[in-house]
């Protein structure tokens, strides 16, 4: 979404000025003539930032009958959870034993892929803002977590892995991709998702290790999770027990109120969230 | 060989101090008591920068007669060739129709890169130094040669490749990187070889346009010759008949004597050498 508010050529059209901002919601219909639609139901769509909506059928998507709370389909049933388990199991192809790093762990595409990577019995190491996110990182099953505020992440990353790691999913390049370059093991597969630094700073990202990915054959791909739209019944199938049985929770942060959007989502950028921020209206 | 005079952990350990310098050499067989060794026949060795070396036969392989000269055997035929067609074929992918970009054109991997490319019917764009170079990659049948002496990589990159690159092939890093990440096209691959702005510099790599890794979907892949070598047969197969047609052309720098062995090593920072660096005994 801050992306789309930089007038540049994306993935997707930047926002228009004067418009509802979009974004993906969940909301209940009111009055439906469609097929298949009826008052009541519970639907997922893109609508976003506003109360009331009429949208065509095909632009909502009935929430799938598979025993979480709807909220899960705003999380880790949905855009975050899609984009943890994808990134992490497809585009960096991390298996079973395999020493895996994420950035931002403790936010929602974060905190998803820490519980994935523990379900898939890897071992874990988070980088969050603060002591107490750090403690929600490793009760989340994380082996260790790095409070990335308390010194260079460079030098925390390399004790926390002194045998270096196999993947890294990346939610906020810099010097935390640098970082991860620096302790890369051979054939490392990085997952680039976010570079939540490089949204509003501007300043180019200085990678004094970038030269590892030679000598480790490093691969860093980039990926989007509508890339993985047609697979989504394989994520349900694999997801929505673990949400069921709690083996993967959330800790959303929610806000009340349409009018306090903008305090959530400027919230995003200094890490006033644990888990997914929602806006509940 | 410039990395191994660091002293650091790579996949290669460094040079020792005071011993000859390692690196592939064609010698000729003076003595020989191995089976399938005899005098005068010419082989493949890394015992380097010398006049003589005495070697167990597992140590030396005897060229295979594929109708060359030689002399390809450390060039098109040999590590700068091999890393040149597994590289751009294998890491990167690059296939019929894609737009390739080649830093270090002219150079002894770019300059096989560009006529690989060629041959397999793609669009190759190529970075060289100064305009001689550039006529000579250019003779090797590249669409366009930038002289990135000449102005900022970015810029002449974007007006050379209006629509994009499919393909990066890296020799240089740095600022080259930068450029081909931001004209790199939907699911672009780069595969990265060689940054020889970063061996002697240790200026870290500003990288603006990092962030296009996830809208472009791009995938960075590092990669070592030495990885494909139990595949030479396969590329023998394809790069000997273009090489003896005279479809893969090279044009050697040669420099004479022993002694003269630094100075062609450090004219490789300088861009001193057009193709393969070479040196006569």
């Amino acid at each position: 979404m801050r992306g789309r508010m930089n007038d540049v050529k994306s993935y997707v059209p930047p926002f228009a000025l004067d418009a509802p901002m979009e974004g993906g919601a969940i909301g209940e219909v009111v009055e439906s003539r469609a097929d298949g639609l009826k008052a009541g139901d519970k639907v997922l769509h893109m609508a976003g930032w506003r109360d009331e909506a009429v949208l065509p059928a095909s632009a909502v998507t009935v929430l799938p009958n598979l025993g979480v709370d709807p909220q899960a389909f705003l999380g880790n049933l949905g855009l975050t959870g899609g984009t943890a388990y994808f990134g992490l199991l497809d585009v960096a192809q991390a298996k079973e034993g395999d020493i895996v790093f994420v950035s931002a762990a403790g936010g929602a595409v974060g905190s998803a892929v820490v519980q994935i990577a523990k379900a898939k019995r890897m071992t874990v190491i988070g980088s969050a803002r603060g002591a107490e996110k750090c403690d929600f990182v490793r009760s989340l099953g994380a082996d260790a977590a790095i409070d990335y505020t308390a010194g260079p992440i460079a030098k925390s990353l390399a004790a926390a892995a002194p045998t270096g790691i196999d993947v890294y999913f990346d939610n906020v390049g810099g010097d935390h991709l640098d970082a991860a370059l620096a302790v890369a093991r051979r054939d490392a597969r990085f997952a680039i998702c976010g570079m939540i630094d490089a949204y509003n700073g501007g300043q180019p990202s200085a990678l004094r290790y970038i030269m590892r990915v030679i000598s480790a054959r490093i691969r860093i791909q980039g990926f989007i999770f509508t890339d993985f739209m047609a697979r989504m019944p394989e994520f349900y199938a694999e997801m929505a027990p673990w949400i069921a049985s709690g083996q993967v929770k959330s800790r959303d942060t929610i806000v009340e109120g349409l009018e306090r959007m903008p305090e959530a989502f400027l919230g995003l950028f200094e890490g006033a969230n644990t888990g997914k921020m929602l806006v509940k209206l």
